[in-house]
């Protein structure tokens, strides 16, 4: 059994914790968060300690593994001290919103064996990963163009947006990390735009976009299309779609139920889209713990590596230039 | 070209006539209907002669083949002036609402290698003939159960219901066909019931039902399944479905057009189904013309025969029978 | 914190130990089987006790409820224990393959207040719910027509055909509640037709039937029909429509994930459907605990109780009756 | 009965003639080609008269309308022709493949009163018009985003790629239209990617691309993005999709039937997509007449206008010079 502590306990740190406990090869060796009654709670729950720090869960023997599930200024100084004390480590994303930031932390963990694994839960949804395989499978043959579709039910709170660091680095990093994924292959040019339709005065406050279109090319000229929303009223819209030489592969959205409904006006009306990731990513947050305790088990390389973190941290850079600059972006610009 | 006469100029007709004049290997060579002016429509429509009756059609010799669209009496004797006059014949179904009529007409027509079809317009779209083809090509194994389910959008005229023979020769006579077309193994036993939902006075008065359920067996204990109802507010409903011992293929649904609406409440909404025959079988109609065409110029048998015709009427007696006696009805005892 | 302890660690068992173990409003107080080791298995991997005996967790006072998951022989009798020790119990279906048993049992118990749930599970499916909920909120109308489509991937091993009671009572009694669940309505009479294309050699040695097809009817006229097959290629079809006045609901299909291929000879293809319950119906059997904590907590009436155990089970003896004798049997026959 | 003139009798003329030959408020006066044998064809076919030359029809007193389906670099000649003639007109797309030759025939045709069409057909299919009447009906509130998927089934011939003009100016204008019609709002910049993936030798030669995506803003920011390809193995891929404040709408792809196939690795599978614009525009080709009709009969403007057919180009017009410079365009910087 792999032993694993989680520090912060807030919705996602509190769910991670659920899985783990319910694990069948790992176990909860505690919790951490800076606000204590919440570390309490979870702990009370679940029958596990409290950690009274986050320096205690590193020093601990009773720790295997930890996940990194606290505020995003915390997370590269973490996954620092995790390699320090050599415990595989699942973080949250962004490693950080400043690229400096995350590359010095590259620096300070070069050469590690360390697992270090990146929490880019989309990756481990059966539809999603089932674009990526049918790919390696050769289903499609060559992918020639990704459409990414991904907006949030609504718009987070103020204090959220406020402190995001901007929708490409808060929202579409998860898309960056998906269009790479799904691609095989590294982008060349970024070309953003974008809107501010559904909360402008917050937007304009924020130097921020709500509704923002970006295109990616790979040199080969391959493509890939990314939507993103800050509010869609059918709720938790995800999908992803590739198409390729000799076919097409899409991974649908999720309706709350499988139930469809007819009557005199309409047919085949389905509920509205699972709301919100806890949810329609629930298979998805299990599966991921698989694959940390897998990789922290078997001390290999995870699935999604602290290099995917920066790679996608620079596709959002490269966004944002786009947007500010009106014009495409060369990813040698932000490197 | 094959100069094609169509009698009866009602709805049914005028639709065949329009098909004929569209049609790049046929010519429609006129009209006839009871009611003059009814011919007379068509007629000046299409720029065709309007014939003064059904026997000067027999008679002509610009005319090579007929569609009888006509009131159901009337079809018996039509078929057997169509075979008299060796003019190969399209006839709406069914060829008469009494078993006697239709055997003594077989009598009539025997040994007849006038190409005689009936209108079992079903079989040609393509998606219930898909579920034939698919069945043939031994996509799905051996065909274990078959399910169709029939509803039409509203009840017809109670002046039409009075004279229609009831639901199980008026409208659940093309299931029975389907059955037997999709199946490809003849059916034993029926049992079917019937319930007053729909318009339950009007039924009482024909002796009718509005809301039936039939189960056919065949010898080998394979089944089949119709859900019958006289409405369906969504619209015209007609699937048809077959499992086998390899896979299932489904026909499925035609809603009014391809779009599909999500709002707060709900997601993938499409449009009412199509409705009604004319318009969800339009392409089944076309195709039908298209097959007589065929079977009249090569003089082969077509593909919906008159036996088919019969059969289906059969299997209509032995619903009735087994609604009446409350049990299930061996073909052999109506046969 | 509701304490259950669950008796039986089959793989049901197990699954429910699990779920019991991820609750958060339960606590799994320790589990017991026939076989120590299943039940040693279970208790060290979630770090409960492992009772010696039933008649221990019947007497601890460290427990709360109880779920029943042992062999079918033996539900009567716990279920007994557990009103005896005044302690709610969630039973797995069917209550025995004897209905004289199951009517001992009821007289037994009559009375009680202690909540005693059965487990059909698929009530508590979000899509299946969903149909019941639609009805109830007036979406479609009166119900006329229920249509219910379950067929397992593949038949289980000759030694579970054996013991099984049949394919009524061991796979259709699924079906039998979920029409009562559904029509909101007692039936009055069953017909049904079944065959031996699966397995005929097996079929014939258990005088039992692999592709079944039952058709119920309300004394109003209402019209259920059940389609069950013992294999399905394709997967774990559980599908469930209900046809109204004013529209209708489909409870659809589970794909094993979300994604649609397209190829040069086809589009839109999708997984195989999930296999098998325990996948299939993950969300309804953590629901179903939550709903079984409720019941337990509150000390009210289940959502399912003893009498929907014994209503279904009468059914499938209709059934039973019904096919033996070729005629509709009057559910009075077998009351 | 409106008579109307068919010029050019290719692929697309001849259906129309068809069309019109079958229109219950329009007569096929006749039809035209240069190649004579052509026109002969369609002429007795239809048994209709061939005019010897373009001309015999404007001044043909027995010609109220024309319909223009000859090759492109004659189009402006004939729309000119048929103002002059005072001659309601359709036209199929594009007018020309010169922005300045459009210009000038504006110029020439300025202020007319005779009904002049664009074939924009796509506007006339159901469920793209669907999304366009959900949005003017209010039924997802502002569109934000609008994103349009267009492959062609197969690469045209080489001798057709040669002189289309460009990827921009034969395919994507159709999607610029469809752009333009469902934003209900002009565009301000496009920003256009293109890649050689398909064939990639004989897209060199041309100077054109076979893969592209092209992005459009709004001066308001409402963002739209075309995808297009010249090989779609799996059809003709069609798909339009609005999102907007208050929900989402889709026009949804039509596979050739509408049968689902289930086997042992697979569910839901459909057949390949319509293939190729004649079989999937079937129906808009024939409501595209009935629009042209109704304009013609009452002198009203037509649906799609001449300046629709202006609007179109000059987007591609300004996709054109993206791709060359790298770089979004501004509208202005091509009107």
């Amino acid at each position: 059994m792999l032993r694993i502590a989680v520090l912060g306990c807030g919705r996602i740190g509190r769910m991670h914790a659920e899985n783990i406990h319910a694990h069948p090869r790992a176990k909860l060796a505690g919790v951490f968060d800076v606000v204590h009654a919440a570390a309490s709670d979870v702990a009370d729950k679940l029958g596990v300690p409290r950690f009274a720090s986050a320096e205690e869960i590193f020093a601990s023997s009773a720790v295997d593994a930890v996940l990194i599930a606290t505020s995003t200024p915390t997370h590269a100084d973490f996954i620092e001290a995790a390699v320090a004390a050599a415990k595989p480590c699942l973080c949250e994303k962004p490693i950080d919103l400043s690229v400096d930031r995350v590359k010095a932390c590259a620096k300070a963990i070069a050469g590690t064996t360390v697992p270090i694994m990146l929490g880019f839960v989309r990756r481990f949804d059966t539809g999603h990963a089932g674009v990526r395989q049918a790919i390696e499978a050769g289903q499609i043959g060559e992918v020639h163009q990704v459409t990414i579709t991904s907006r949030d039910p609504d718009i987070a709170p103020d204090a959220y947006i406020e402190v995001s660091g901007g929708i490409f680095r808060d929202m579409t990093i998860h898309d960056f990390d998906m269009a790479r994924f799904v691609m095989g292959e590294e982008f060349e040019t970024v070309s953003a735009v974008g809107a501010r339709l559904v909360a402008p005065a917050l937007m304009r406050r924020c130097d921020d976009y709500d509704t923002v279109t970006v295109t990616l090319t790979t040199a080969s000229g391959k493509q890939c299309v990314i939507s993103n929303a800050r509010r869609a009223v059918y709720g938790y819209d995800q999908r992803v779609e590739a198409f390729g030489s000799q076919g097409m592969v899409i991974s649908e959205n999720h309706p709350a139920n499988n139930t469809r409904l007819y009557g005199a006006s309409f047919t085949d009306r389905k509920a509205p889209l699972m709301n919100f990731f806890i949810e329609r990513y629930a298979q998805a947050f299990a599966s991921e713990i698989d694959a940390f305790v897998d990789a922290a088990e078997k001390k290999l390389p995870p699935a999604v590596g602290f290099d995917d973190g920066l790679r996608a941290l620079l596709l959002a850079e490269a966004a944002i230039l786009s947007v500010r600059e009106g014009r495409p972006v060369n990813l040698s610009e932000v490197e």
